[in-house]
């Protein structure tokens, strides 16, 4: 990285393109495969149609492959269905792995994917049929066939032997999977002990038969936790009767989490599936709007509880002044109990130390944040407005309604976690809001007890 | 994993515990070590002292080195300073990868840490202490120094030969990387290659030289966006003159991003540092509520402003009634705006659109959303309070104030970043104060200046 290196990958960048301009192909084709994949897609989604025309001239359908994974999906659905001629786009399929093949054929009309599936190699359709049977977001959809299966009877030398073959094609050969005569796992080697083991060990010597699996319609979240937890390299999917199906590689996973992080963030916001930047500001607003009118009738309801109190209201006004002060502080400190509770569920922790534990900490958490919070304005609005009595009610409601505050922000992911849902469904806008509610019950009762005294 | 695997491991557990009962400690050492290190770790943390100590006698230190790494600090902790001899702590910890053996000593004391590293071999303390070195959240606080490094002069079978010798130690073997005689980094190979490769072939013919590495003093999230971009499994880490120190390998980086997720929750609901689960409800308290008092104080200037428009609430209570409905339909729209340009932020899909088109996308999408909203209020407050003024007063302020939130929750992240901070750092709560105090002038300015038709 770093800035030179940019100018160095400008430069560069320029060459290629004279090299392309001046149609030698042969010069471009042995400076442009020095560059990483993911660079080469960069450079490619750069360039204007008659270059693009030009590059596919230089590089062949399986070199093309790997530029074609990096791409997204928009960009893969011009090139393979529009640009490349039929043969061509064929050919490229055929070299991709098979969970990318799924992951870009899944994405396009039924009547595409089908026609672009007839022109590819039977069996490598087949594995992409395959693979795009199972239900998204399952270990099943993210996994790939192209692994390297072994069994127990073979020697180190004569897998070593095997691994020059099928190395090219498989999408890791870290791993070795053992398998039975029917196919079942039985077993796991990972390459560092092959290369450590005498030539002439057997297999069934080396390798652990206590094996780490997942079943392939267990969900893609499970993967990520199974690879993060052991540091798997990649995971075999296996079915119910323990034949090996596929394996998930650490790559992945890695767009797992990033996907789940991004869900979270979006449900903790209630912009749940609309924190794509991508989308039309159409699109975003009728993605949004439902969950900011279902929270408005939640408003509403606020409205209505004001409106009971209006004979209190309106013997001292300034009682609302402290309505959004009163409202925030529940709110954020309801917020700050959530986070840590997703988190903690997230994360496993909180099975660790016990849900009760969790309620009781974050309960005298909230009770010594609503005490220290009440204190302060028991000594500063007397200042401002001179008013000691008014003080008092604002206090006191705060002090009460931080303590509760923590305790809903904690308890609802809880509850929404042990129904087995996700949750950050219970987003920081439906906490605040409950957190509102009683905050101003809080408020409204104590004002309206004390009011003689104002 | 599944129901029946549990039952299994439950019965595994019981029978391992009966074998240190009986004090078998060989039989109990040749089913234990079938065990993954982490499983072993599990096994470890739910047993009692006296066994504990039974376990020692049992498994050496290099063994206890795989479980340690497993552990979390303050069990790490336990073990190391006060339940092991010293001897055989220092024995562990020698055994340790250097990265995870400093992670360790640099949350201890610095006496303890400085004790124990006394009585270490040299050569891995320097190594430790080199790690420790680095300022937390920089590259090179991440890395290890148990990598492989070859020279280009060398032939594939003698970097097999040397792999047989160094894998063991090695942190990875599926990255070669590949050094000058003043231990520069010139090129890197994959172990695939290597395979693939005839026995005779140099070194130097099936490197990549364009090897992407990373300077030491670099954020970690750098590191996390390099693999994760380049689907790496381990990335070289550099000083300013190219010498390689040390490598970061992929199961760090999903730490990272773990970590960086919590971060991103902890800035989203103003508790940063304040969601892990196992502080103690006064950590938590101290913590969490200096956030809280700062928003109270900015609820303090809501207050404020309410207070101006006492003379507007005393001719008509009923306002104050929808200043919660004002407030939290702005701020939840705000916060919206701020999880998507967060996201984007983050996935790098902002700079690909560019800021103006995300803002002006944001600015959209809030009029819109703002328009439903204030339709929704038109029709049903009259119906509800039979106010058409009112309704016309609270509609209006909603759509300014929605239209305004959305842009304002979508540029205050977009400059943070602008000054190279985080961007996350605009938490949700001050998003929504910045909303309430603008949503409220509106609101009271408008039913100021209609107050004659109420």
């Amino acid at each position: 990285m770093g800035k030179l290196n940019n100018e160095k990958r400008e430069q560069y960048r320029n060459d290629l393109i004279g090299l392309l301009k001046d149609c030698k192909y042969a010069h471009f084709r042995r400076e442009f495969l020095q560059l990483h994949p993911i660079d080469q897609a960069e450079f490619y989604g750069t360039l204007e149609e008659s270059f693009r025309q030009k590059l596919y001239k230089a590089i062949h359908s399986n070199e093309m492959a790997a530029i074609f994974q990096a791409l997204d999906f928009e960009e893969q659905k011009h090139l393979a269905v529009i640009e490349l001629d039929q043969q061509y786009a064929a050919n490229m399929l055929n070299h991709l792995y098979a969970d990318d093949a799924a992951d870009f054929l899944s994405q396009l009309e039924a009547h595409e994917a089908e026609a672009i599936l007839r022109t590819m190699k039977a069996e490598e359709a087949n594995h992409v049929i395959d693979l795009m049977s199972y239900p998204p977001k399952t270990a099943g959809s993210i996994m790939t066939k192209e692994f390297v299966s072994i069994t127990s009877n073979q020697t180190v030398q004569q897998v070593i032997e095997q691994l020059r073959l099928e190395a090219p094609d498989a999408e890791t050969i870290y791993y070795l999977y053992v398998v039975n005569d029917v196919k079942q796992l039985v077993g796991v080697l990972s390459l560092r002990d092959l290369l450590t083991a005498s030539p002439n060990e057997v297999i069934e010597h080396l390798m652990s038969s206590r094996v780490i699996s997942i079943e392939s319609t267990s969900d893609q979240e499970e993967v990520a936790k199974l690879i993060k937890k052991y540091d798997l390299l990649a995971a075999p999917i296996i079915s119910p009767n323990r034949t090996l199906l596929g394996i998930v590689t650490v790559d992945d996973v890695m767009d797992v989490i990033e996907d789940e992080t991004t869900e979270d963030l979006g449900e903790f916001s209630a912009s749940r599936g609309a924190t794509d930047v991508n989308l039309s500001a159409f699109q975003a607003a009728k993605l949004r709007s439902p969950w900011i009118i279902m929270l408005m009738f939640f408003g509403l309801i606020t409205a209505g509880i004001i409106d009971q109190y209006e004979e209190t209201l309106e013997q001292i006004v300034l009682l609302a002044a402290f309505i959004p002060l009163l409202m925030d502080s529940a709110g954020n400190t309801g917020t700050q109990s959530l986070a840590v509770v997703v988190r903690g569920l997230a994360l496993g922790t909180i099975e660790k130390k016990g849900l009760l534990r969790t309620l009781r900490r974050e309960f005298s958490t909230g009770l010594m944040i609503g005490l220290l919070c009440a204190l302060v304005l028991v000594l500063i609005i007397p200042l401002i407005y001179g008013n000691v009595i008014l003080a008092i009610i604002v206090g006191v409601s705060v002090f009460c309604s931080l303590s509760i505050a923590t305790v809903i922000g904690a308890i609802v992911p809880l509850i929404i976690n042990k129904l087995k849902l996700d949750p950050a469904i219970a987003s920081g806008p439906f906490i605040t809001t409950i957190n509102d509610i009683l905050g101003l019950l809080i408020y409204f009762s104590i004002a309206t007890s004390l009011l003689q005294y104002l």
